[in-house]
Formats: structure tokens, C-alpha cells, sequence
């Protein structure tokens, strides 16, 4: 089937929601933890993380319109630091949780069931039981004016995970951490590798690695 | 183990890539068609493609520094046009090898033995044997100053995919259609859904849909 733009504006707005969140592919599935000025932290499922570059190590969010509510990036520009936390089986469940509407006094560590965890470095908190987390710090943002949403960027300044996960190449077992993936606005979905492929070149085959 | 920003600034070039690009979780599988005004087509694997908004219906994509070879951002610029095609374990090879370094002249849709599509609407290349294919429209760019990077956002025109996919309530089954996901620079993996959840709430428990 062909989908038309004419079709798509004329969609009722959550399954326009559910199907162009379908459209780009899996996505990453992240918590981001936040703290204010006045100490109240901050947890909030992201599935638009992106890596933007690995010299400087940094990494990026999308965040919804200016017009909403979004105590992360309220926080974000208060403190500076923000951490990210990779969803895994074990915290899905309580991971989503943390998209209902918690007004800004409530934690959404303690409302989900999560825990706090720090580190000398950043002032934001970790998720105890994520296993894969890094800590970011603000550098800048980008406001796209097409529909009022931020691309906002944070450097690493630490990463906490498992020694037996990073591979002897810097690659990192994503899918031995149980790191998930995310579909559309609501599925979660466990991985099974299928090949690490050789680095491409016009004049040789590709092989596994 | 903690990693800290002085350590990754001392790694090895490669080792520090794949270790970076493992740090955002698990990322989409997106060949990029395009063609430039003298009718050659180009074709580019992406993990770096990224949902931005439903209303209107746009998807962003990031790209490597300013001063890098980049046809595909080269040609969205001439021709305003650009097709995000997933990919899926039938054509993950192909879709690696358009990552080598092939000249101008040479479309990587023949090099790596992939097909160009044509619909009515976009003028830049669908591939053929892609199960969803989304046909976009240029919006605006941003540049990341932190490492010379560009952020395009794009609108999407249209998009081609099997009926039978796409749910009553708008959710796309992009594991029935095979749609695969990345890791690091090279870690191609099918994926197996654990559940969809309920929209959250905070006075209500979470169902599985």
C-alpha cells in the first residue's frame, strides 16, 4: 500500500502517533535521569537518543515541543548534567512507567520503583538498575522550527558498565547487558545477533567478524 | 568498570568508534536513496536515523562532519528529495557494502546488487527489495558546532509498505516485516518482542497489549 501525505494529515492523531513512530525503525531505549535546584530528581523514558559522534564522545536527545511539559530538559539547563540508562528486561516495565504524568514534586525513582545512584562526577542520577549508563554533560541545542521540538546535546564524561561486556575492539555486547529496543510508541523488544560484518571496501568481500 | 572522559580521549581511534557508537543502545537500519541532478543515484546505510514528530509527520536524520565525502547530503540538497528504505536480514550485506567508499560515479544500487523503485511522487531511488520505504521532502538542517555535524530534518511525502503489517490502531509489526537494528558501527540483530504497554498512567497499572 501507498501511504499518501494527504493520508497521513488526515489520520486521527493517535494512530498517526503509533504508525509515523513505526516508520523510522527501532529505536533506543533509554531513561534519562535529571535533578533540579532544589534537589527533586527526574526519570523519563527516551527513545530518541542518538550517538552524534565519538570525538568528542557525544551523544543527543529529541525533545517534545517547548509548548509541553518536560521537566528533563527543564533540569537539564538548570544543572548541566544529565544521565542516560539503558533499558533492559529487568526494568522495561517500571522504565515505562516513568512516561505517565508525575507532577514535578514527585520523583519518578521512587513513584517506579527505581533507585538513585551517584557518582563522584555527576551531580544527575544514575538508575541503580540499569547496567549500561552515561553521564552526560550540556553543549549545546538545536530548536527545530518545523515543529517546535529540541535536538539538544550532551558530552560524556563518563561511562559505568560491566568489564566483561566491552569486547577486546571497543565494541560493546549490547545484547549480553539485555539492552532492549523499542517499536512505536509502545513495544519492547529483546535482540538476537545475527553477524558483526567486516568494515566495507569496494575491492573485498564483506566477512563476519 | 567507570570510563572517564580523559580515558576515552586517550583511546585509539577505532576502539574509541565502536565503543561511542555502542553507548546510545541499539540504533535503526536505514539505507538513504538519493540522486543528483545528472541522474545518478546513490545509495547509504544509516544508523542514524531519528523519529522527530508525527504532526507533521517528520524524521531526521545526522550527519558526519561538514569536511567528509557525503553524496547523500550533496544530493538532498540539489534535489530536495531523499527515501529512508528499512533494512531487513534478506539484504543487511548489501546494505553494509554501500557503506564503502565508491566514487561519485559509481551508484552503489548496482555495486551491491540492490534495485531502484520509482513512485510518482519522489524523485530519488526506493530500493526494491526494502519492506517499508518512506519518501521525504527536505525541511531544514541544523549544524552541530560541538564536531561539525549536521542534523536534516525531512517530511515525509509518503511511505510504501505491506498492508498486513500495519495494526488496527496504527502500529506498524516492523518485526513481521524483518527490520533489523545496529549496534556500534557493525552489529546487525533481528529482534523478538517481549510486549507492547499500555499508555501510562499514573494512578492505573500497566497492561500488556
Amino acid at each position: 500500500m501507498i501511504i499518501t501525505k494527504t493520508q497521513i494529515s488526515d489520520m486521527e492523531k493517535l494512530y498517526k502517533a503509533k504508525l509515523i513512530n513505526s516508520l523510522s525503525g527501532f529505536k533506543s531505549a533509554n531513561l534519562i535521569g535529571t535533578i533540579n535546584k532544589k534537589g527533586i530528581t527526574n526519570l523519563a523514558l527516551f527513545s530518541s537518543v542518538l550517538h552524534v559522534g565519538a570525538n568528542p564522545p557525544l551523544m543527543g536527545v529529541l525533545f517534545r515541543p517547548l509548548s509541553a511539559i518536560r521537566h528533563t530538559y527543564d533540569n537539564i539547563k538548570e544543572t548541566k548534567h544529565f544521565t542516560i540508562n539503558h533499558v533492559s528486561k529487568n526494568i522495561y516495565q517500571s522504565a515505562h512507567q516513568t512516561s505517565a504524568r508525575y507532577d514535578e514534586n514527585t520523583s519518578e525513582f521512587s513513584a517506579c520503583g527505581l533507585t538513585e545512584e551517584y557518582s563522584q562526577t555527576i551531580k544527575a542520577p544514575y538508575v541503580k538498575e540499569s547496567k549500561i549508563k552515561i553521564g552526560l554533560e550540556y553543549v549545546e541545542e538545536h530548536h527545530i522550527k518545523a515543529n517546535d521540538t529540541v535536538f539538544l546535546v550532551g558530552e560524556i564524561i563518563e561511562a559505568i558498565l560491566p568489564d566483561d561486556i566491552v569486547n577486546a575492539d571497543g565494541y560493546i555486547d549490547l545484547e549480553s547487558a539485555g539492552t532492549l529496543t523499542i517499536s512505536s510508541l509502545d513495544g519492547y523488544h529483546g535482540t538476537k545477533l545475527i553477524n558483526r560484518l567486516s568494515y566495507a571496501k569496494t575491492d573485498k568481500d564483506l566477512k563476519a567478524l
